[in-house]
């Protein structure tokens, strides 16, 4: 089985290898865990590292902030996005704002699963894309937790039917012990969990891979920093916690 | 009374001997604790090593990735499946598709349970099937909880009816203390539990058979490993968790 | 005040000599917790030990798969349903289905409580019934919970004002520390709780009673087995969970 | 202030000389806690110790079942409804059954607040009660939450007005922390509490005076027993839990 | 900034010399905690001691009881009222009653925020009041809790407008954690919350002040008791509960 | 990166340096924290200390009232008020009453979001403002939690396209573990939550900083202080809850 390294160090130890191909991880964390950063420096690194293009589905942030926000890792991502190495599908702005008009893929109404996965599919063959991001799945369906399973499940196909594999990440409240939904977790292939917890009056950050199909991995909790270049996992130290 | 093997390394001793015959027993788990693996070992095993046809009802995932899955821990069904001893009732795809196409047993609509036995019963007599595997039971309840109880009472009767044994999996949240609602926990003629339990910052298997009508059963928790020829279970060891 | 002796090895000890007669015992536990073995024996043992005529309303299963199940404890009470000291009340089939045309006594809708009582009255009459066993009243009541208090009510009044003594099975979650929700807890004479308790990994099981008018008896938790000749209660001795 | 006699060995010293004249009394707990019981008591030993005759507003059982279960304790009421000191209000049978016809005070529809109100100030101005005990308050308003505050404050005026005392039996969830909802708590005079707790595998009985208006009383957890005279309260014994 | 003394022994201490005038207090506490008088003292002080006219607005009890109440405690208020140093304004009979008929101060719809403003105002105006107490808010939401903290808000703003300082009453239920609703909590300008805890099976009193505007106050859990002369805070002790 | 200082003592370096330019920054915490407080002393201090104009968005208060309490940690505001440094937006008064008639800045509706970004966008044009602060984000959805998300990616862009730096304060319950929803707290740039905890008795101040966009900070719990000069973090000293 092909794996796909996620670039992040210490990652692929803890995971025996790398995500199996085509799978479709979530990556689940409360608020200030680091989803964002460790989704989008897969992304990062599958292109530099690995040659592999990339996609960020954004629903959270404008595509001008995230390639700003990136820049502050020393992620420059908008030469590979001239490139055709990787893209941003803008299912954020609506399409409205000045910036949002250079754009190259927008969704119009994310609330319409049809146009996210036409435009998706688009990109996928444009890019020859290897990696996809999507930040947040919980987006999706914040207001509609009924069809989250659905929606989940159309994606999974186009994603996993195109040969590309997938971070979706997902969003938990603080303390919450599940991963985001029923429905959701025993749908992906993977999930990787992200947590804060504070320790004697201080914030620990700490990961743990929850399941994985296609492959052993660890089952232990290893502590995570976000450094000034990304995201740095201890595959050899394990955080306990309570 | 018969009993029929589960194929399981070490799940005979701790069932006193396997499961009654035409027990339907509910493998209840959170995500990654290998609820599907469990029941795709059981219906493997019977075909291979007991000489007893088995069904899978695929509720979950897609036929063609479900004899993907089954091939990385050695079990290849397709053979089986040409033999006329293996089937798998494609509840999936809705019958979508171009691989769907190649189906045999297809559920087109998955709500209307009706359609399911139908093909269920047509699928046991085309194969003299003596074991069920339904991953999972779930899906036919998760946005109408009230007929949770009617719908694993027609499945049961059909099934026992019809001389086989089954395994429900049964899908419930992360740290959930129940097996998956009321209604259906006790209508089941078996209860076994899969849990993965954080202890001292690791993950840790472990299984418990909460009930098993017609035998007596180990009453602790055993540890048990998933490895790449599938799950063994540990009959002389006990997890101690809490 | 006359008893009735439950014919479970230990527990008229438990009761300081028996149920009063008349009451209305609630016999609530999670799934596997021994309720149905329970109030099979009670009824079975009712008819050999004590020449006490016994009915058993049979909601959670077939008439056919109770006389199985019984037999198995070596309770074969066929002979005594031919020789008119038992019978079973068919509130499971709905009347469906060709082994169900034999049954004497059927119920055709059992949300229909004026139907489930008038069978109730003819069937006492019939044989002179002095026990009853419903099991379970959780599914007279499971989709209106507001009925719950009513419908007990109304079955205490038939079965007290027929100088019956009765046990009602309740199925509650696992963990749950109720008995069946406070409509039902306070309107029945008594509470025995069925315990199956995971400590430190392995299953324990136990009871208490809670409550039983018209008789002092044990405040104690008393361990249980369920033996191939069924239930036997200790009690001479404690467990202490928790 | 005039204190009325509880009539229960042990109670007077814990409420420091018995209950302040027209309060009412929310006597709250769960099932099998002996709330009944102490109803009836304090009535009963009212009439026989104090000549202070006593009305029971019977909402949960058949009168002619009440006067039965206070025989068992010795407490021959049928003489003292004779003499017109003592009277049951029947709010339970709905006048339907030939023995309900015998009784004095039936209440057709215990819904109709305005009906059992305008029954109660009839009975007691016929026997001239300076007691009410009303068995339990939760009917009156079990399928209607929003109106208990407004029944507890419209029933409180009459009793008080007509310069009786009154306790009042609230149903609560075992392990329930509140007494009855706050509407009710807040709305009435006093709350007395009924535990039955295990403790190492054994039921403990003990009660706690939450609140009288009008009179310091004992803030310590007292153990008491049901005998076969009632209940006898330990007002020099503490009962420390959890 | 100008300051209300309470009255209390000890309590001004604790507020680090009384409440900042024109704040509006909650006083938040469970059944029993003793809220009413603390409330009642505050103004019948206000008016013996500092000769600050006050008003109280009965939500909760009958002003001809609440009288008496007060009188227990040697606080004899008919006499200030007379003098037109103190009012109760009835929002508690609806003016029904031959007693209410001689209040002089009646809010006929307490569901009618604009009807008990301006009476309100009307008494404010008549004895020049400096004081209110309001027992309880709780009351005037507790069918409609979306309104509350507009409720809140519209009060404030005519108390401090009309330069008085106000204590609100606020019912919580027993072991509840907040002091009423978050749109309550965060609208007031000082929260005092009254406790009764179980501590070893005894109750003990104790109150914190969890905030109040426009001062500094200590920080700390002050037990307290309930004497037959009123309320007596101990600022120089500390009570540790769980 | 730009920095903002926050003007609180001991903030900036927990903070490593100040709140990143353009960061919407959420500060939440339950009743009595100093949420208000530190929001104000924020705007104060910049325009005092760093000549950086500021403006508050008043939802919970009346500018009046904000003025007066500003005053007594001697943050004299009014001066700034007519230099065209500072400004209040009134969201609280809906223009209603003579002292809100002064006001420059009124949003008459503050549930039409449109209207209340207008002025928003007007006044930071007016002032040239830097910082703003928003007091309280939370009444903005109290009645519509579905539109909180939305509401704050609107503001969020306002905010941080005209090149200014916020904190919205948002009110949560007591020992509530969230910050204000899953929607609002992932959608803002920074989470700084402000706690009050008992410890044995006593009230304790502590903040900590769960997330901050674009920057480092320190990952512990801090406490904090209100003196009558506002705020003063001890970044040295770290508290060590439960």
């Amino acid at each position: 089985m092909k794996r796909v390294n996620t670039g992040i160090p210490g990652m692929d130890e803890v995971l025996h290898g790398g995500i199996p191909e085509r799978n479709v991880v979530l990556l689940s964390g409360g608020p200030g865990t680091g989803k964002s950063i460790f989704c989008q420096q897969f992304l990062y690194k599958g292109v530099v590292d690995y040659n592999e293009p990339g996609i960020l589905v954004a629903l959270e942030e404008h595509p001008v902030q995230i390639r700003e926000n990136m820049k502050q890792f020393g992620w420059d991502i908008k030469k590979f996005e001239d490139e055709g190495k990787f893209a941003i599908i803008d299912a954020f702005t609506y399409g409205i704002g000045s910036s949002a008009k250079k754009e190259k893929y927008v969704v119009n109404d994310p609330n319409d699963e049809r146009e996210l996965i036409d435009i998706l599919k688009i990109a996928i063959n444009d890019i020859g894309a290897k990696r996809i991001g999507l930040d947040s799945v919980t987006t999706l369906y914040i207001n509609k937790p009924m069809m989250a399973r659905k929606t989940v499940f159309l994606l999974k196909r186009v994603i996993a039917g195109l040969g590309c594999t997938a971070i979706f990440t997902s969003q938990i409240s603080v303390g919450e012990r599940g991963f985001g939904g029923p429905g959701v977790e025993h749908a992906v292939d993977g999930i990787i969990k992200l947590d804060l917890d504070e320790i004697n009056g201080e914030l620990n950050r700490s990961l743990i891979v929850w399941k994985m199909r296609g492959t052993s991995h660890s089952l232990k909790r290893h502590p995570f920093d976000i450094t000034n270049k990304g995201i740095v996992v201890y595959p050899d130290k394990v955080l306990k916690i309570k």
